[in-house]
């Protein structure tokens, strides 16, 4: 870090119940370095900077920063906004002329292109800029990460939830003896996987899990189905949203 | 309570939070009864007779009965049959042949239902039998009943999920500020009108609440939406199951 100059940072797409922490390491981080001046938040992500609708972050007291930590949802508000290249032109003229040298953009792949757009652009101009995305998405689908922030809390709300929803489907398994959960997730498998988590003995739900990682495939699944029903009475599935067949057509 | 006889307990319909701390109950004053001989579970409600599958709930200890008390889901397991008069039929010699004198039932409107037509048919056969429905419902919707014992489970579970879900919606209110919860309930709000229990403040989730008690006016549905989206640019809508038109329609 180097060049002098402003900090923005936003928040984007769908809140999770971490992407306040993101913002608070991002603003406790900040006021640690000399070479930042001011420390602006975008009001609703990048719509923050079309409209110049911020918000000054060094106003926020020690104590609020220390209860945002663990609110969920965005306390800045979020956005999801299709940046045209004209939008993506305008915020870099608000950036040059606010001095603002740091773009911080906590949010899921959306983000992480618009940060790689100002990037590009930035460096088209020879404007010194520091677009960082920091990523936020449930779906643990960023490469280069050990794992998101945002994926351990859905992985706990599902594993609990999906363990529950297996005792009710085994205490009314001769009324509903099946039940699907589709969960979140892209094109990876990482929040279906998640519901195996609170299992504590051989049998529990889920019983079946299908990810997008493998295709699926009908006559398997009524096969499957039809196996843990014998044997059990009650079935419970987890389908990742990202499932596709063998000719990899998206199945909903 | 005065004939001497042996005692069956079931549980019937979609498990509640608490239709274990009913059975529990059960169990417990049923222990206290010297007129009381065996004390039977019916495994999956009804069925536990019509198949004779009972468990002997004497059997069971003092400690595990103190767990069960806390319990979620249906401990003997549960159905949802329609039962026709020759199942009743068999079901009434059943409990002659065992010389059942108390029949107890956890559940809701149907379960109620099936104690009466025993009630009647042992009325008939001038049989001595006590057949007792226990209100389990998370509906609300006996009548008789203060409350129904599956209903504050429910009603505090959707008063944190809706105030959460209004948070999201209030963070992202540029791209999705319109957002309907549908609630349970049968032809009652009880169950919608607990998604207003956990506001703090003014303007908090839920914005509108629809229930079954008043006929629902489309035109007045989208008006209301509206001006709630122009003062806070995010709507967050409570609608029960048994909504109904103007001419008593139901609508979903």
């Amino acid at each position: 870090m180097s060049a002098r100059g402003n900090l923005v940072v936003g928040q984007s797409g769908g809140p999770t119940a971490v992407v306040n922490a993101s913002l608070v390491a991002v603003i406790q981080e900040a006021l640690r370095h000399e070479a930042i001046g001011e420390i602006d938040g975008m009001r609703f992500g990048a719509l923050g900077l079309l409209q110049e609708d911020l918000v000054d972050l060094r106003r926020v007291s020690r104590e609020i920063l220390e209860d945002l930590r663990r609110t969920p949802s965005a306390a800045l508000g979020t956005s999801r906004v299709d940046l045209g290249d004209d939008d993506v032109e305008r915020i870099m003229r608000t950036l040059k002329a606010r001095e603002i040298r740091y773009f911080l953009y906590i949010g899921g792949n959306g983000s992480a292109a618009t940060a790689l757009r100002l990037h590009r652009l930035a460096a088209d101009l020879r404007y010194d800029l520091h677009a960082i995305a920091i990523p936020k998405t449930i779906d643990n689908d960023l490469v280069e990460t050990d794992h998101c922030p945002g994926h351990p809390s859905v992985a706990r709300w599902l594993g609990v939830s999906v363990r529950e929803a297996g005792l009710d489907t085994e205490a009314i398994g001769t009324a509903d003896p099946v039940k699907v959960v589709e969960t979140m997730g892209r094109h990876t498998g990482w929040v279906a996987a998640s519901t195996a988590l609170a299992r504590q003995r051989e049998g529990e739900a889920p019983h079946l899990i299908y990810l997008p990682e493998r295709p699926f495939a009908t006559q398997q699944f009524l096969a499957d189905v039809e196996r843990v029903h014998r044997e059990r009475g009650h079935v419970l599935i987890a389908a990742a949203e990202g499932l596709v067949d063998e000719r990899g057509q998206f199945l909903a």
